[in-house]
């Protein structure tokens, strides 16, 4: 409780731009956001009134940061999670949970998990050598007359630590199964899925137990990374959509997630499956600062300080987000290409998260709000690409 | 310029509710807004990274706070107009200037300067006494023959220094006249103005001259402060509308306006008349925040730092702000308040400023959204109701 507002303080530990974007909405609700940032350059750390300085991975630091935190809450899934344990064990409000987040940390026990829960998933196996990874694929092939010869390519992913693309290998044959193997690098396997299209359900969940779902989006992705992002997913059946909410709804409920649980899904002819798994404001949801009635930088407040959740419906027909990634340097300045956007699409959100521009860096996104999902897309694309690398 | 960004940092002087929420917009835009507050209590400065402490009434602190800051402006009109003068002659980007910002600052120069523009006004006389005032009223009931004996009563308004209803009196008698013209303060009196509502439009105009119009607004009004805005202004005339939309362009052209200008009207039978002038981020445009696809705060931003306008339109068919005042002490806590309007409407926006709770003092704000005004109005009401006292 901050006795100077009589409102209550939320720690995020991590200095990136989701605790950038979440100071934002703690600001509407009265609130000041606590951040631990890395270092003062932070994109949050530029923003925010109290920042500590200190790593995720020191335990006396977040002990020291959660001191007169109404709860802590995480703008990464890197903390330990034994330390999470520890301070919930000591009495503070930290959300998600150890038993929660763990599977937005460990794939291999998030796969355990979802399969004994019967939800859909890729066919999977934790892997310990390169003879297990060809094992995997002669498995594939033989239960599927169409597979390429051997069952190859497999998917390999790291168990831990992997995002936007990182941690996640194509493997095309047994050479390349040993060459990741020797890296000594725990790993699980999944077959390729033949998607359609990937899509994202998310949902916010109080300890109270209310669960708000946002309508599902279609995200795009461009090696590996999400470019964009479309509300409502287009030409989605609503006996599909009710499916992905009902499915992101009971995996909340099941693991006890509190805060926002992001479930990256694979449509493919035949369904849905869950790709990946996260448990805090993820990217995928950044459309709803503008294109949502409560942005989930919100929701997470109100989830992890047990408020009533906020309505998710869409603000407009067709929201798109198009995420902005550091251009070649060189050229215009990014100050001179808002100059430019703002002049092109006044109509454009623009969200920048404060951070050196680099090559392939996400440094910020931009939403359009309107009418006809075709125009919206177009729009997102091209104020895109104004800030990224100044041309069209 | 910040270096760590690459993008442009703006001061603003004054730390109340107004730079808390442009900080807000700030931030999207990539920037962290500097701001001068009195105390580290201030709403602002309890959520703003780049807080200096000092008085607007003093150069020597106005002058360290404008190094380094690309654009200076304003939380409030108090700053002495020889101080904004002497910062822009030694090269500081101010906005709105000393030349501009004057006509927000002295009522008297303003109803001179729009009367000499032919602007829409009531009648208006600077007044140095009572005997003043009260020849003032003998003109006007001699003007009318429908006005009351003597033209009583008479709006007395204090030159300098009057906002949210105060330094503005009615006056019903010589007598009051003679007690109020006792007190010293410099006054003009005008007509009462049979008004049938009050209206609002607000514009921005950024140095290059471009200019940008909300949608105009009805202000509803209660013992002098408002506690409505709905936009748009019910049952507005398309010409009412354009008239007005034009005046406040007119003026903003006029005056050299640099930054948002908020021209506070009154709606008679007979057409519209100016009643205030006010030249920074307005209680009247805090709809804009999820109302307009541009807030006020990054319209003010974005005028300010030269980058072009962007887009006003409503973002709803119907939108209301409530603000919310302080109720008396005792009772629930505002944030009991909160977990109940939440669960009362999920799709409220709820402001809060971060300032304690004292009776009849602006704590917050609520805007409601939706397809009907009449719906929507009621909703905003119902919320503002909840946070107020904590009871329906």
């Amino acid at each position: 409780m901050d006795i100077r507002t009589g409102l209550p303080v939320v720690g995020m530990v991590g200095g990136g731009q989701l605790a950038r974007m979440t100071h934002q909405a703690a600001i509407a609700l009265g609130q000041s956001l606590r951040v631990l940032a890395e270092s003062p350059d932070d994109g949050a750390a530029l923003v925010v009134a109290d920042v500590r300085i200190g790593t995720h991975t020191d335990l006396a630091a977040l002990r020291e940061f959660a001191k007169g935190c109404d709860a802590v809450t995480f703008d990464h899934e890197h903390v330990p999670n034994a330390h999470i344990a520890a301070l919930a064990a000591e009495g503070v409000k930290i959300y998600p949970g150890a038993d929660a987040i763990l599977y937005a940390q460990d794939k291999q026990r998030m796969r355990e998990r979802l399969s004994a829960l019967g939800a859909p998933v890729p066919r999977w196996r934790p892997v310990a050598s390169a003879e297990d990874i060809t094992a995997f694929a002669a498995e594939l092939a033989a239960a599927d007359p169409n597979a390429a010869a051997g069952g190859w390519p497999v998917v390999a992913k790291a168990v831990r630590g992997g995002y936007d693309g990182r941690g996640v290998w194509m493997l095309d044959g047994p050479e390349a199964a040993a060459e990741l193997a020797a890296t000594g690098t725990a790993l699980i396997v999944e077959e390729r899925v033949p998607l359609r299209r990937e899509l994202a359900a998310l949902v916010a969940r109080s300890p109270f137990g209310q669960v708000a779902a946002y309508p599902v989006v279609e995200t795009v992705q461009r090696d590996g990374i999400c470019v964009q992002v479309l509300a409502p997913a287009p030409e989605l059946s609503e006996a599909r959509a009710v499916e992905a909410q009902q499915l992101a709804i009971d995996l909340a409920n099941a693991l006890g997630v509190v805060g926002l649980l992001a479930v990256e899904l694979f449509e493919t002819e035949a369904g849905i499956v869950v790709n990946e798994l996260a448990m805090r404001p993820h990217n995928s949801g950044h459309w709803t600062i503008e294109g949502a009635r409560t942005s989930q930088f919100e929701q997470h407040l109100r989830a992890v300080l047990d408020y009533p959740m906020g309505e998710t419906a869409l603000a407009a027909p067709a929201v798109v987000m198009a995420n902005v990634l550091g251009g070649e340097p060189g050229g215009m300045s990014i100050d001179e290409r808002l100059h430019h956007l703002f002049a092109a699409d006044p109509g454009a959100r623009v969200h920048l998260y404060g951070k050196q521009v680099r090559p392939g860096r996400k440094i910020g996104h931009v939403t359009v709000l309107g009418d006809d999902m075709t125009t919206v897309r177009a729009r997102a694309a091209r104020a895109a690409r104004w800030l990224q690398e100044g041309t069209e």
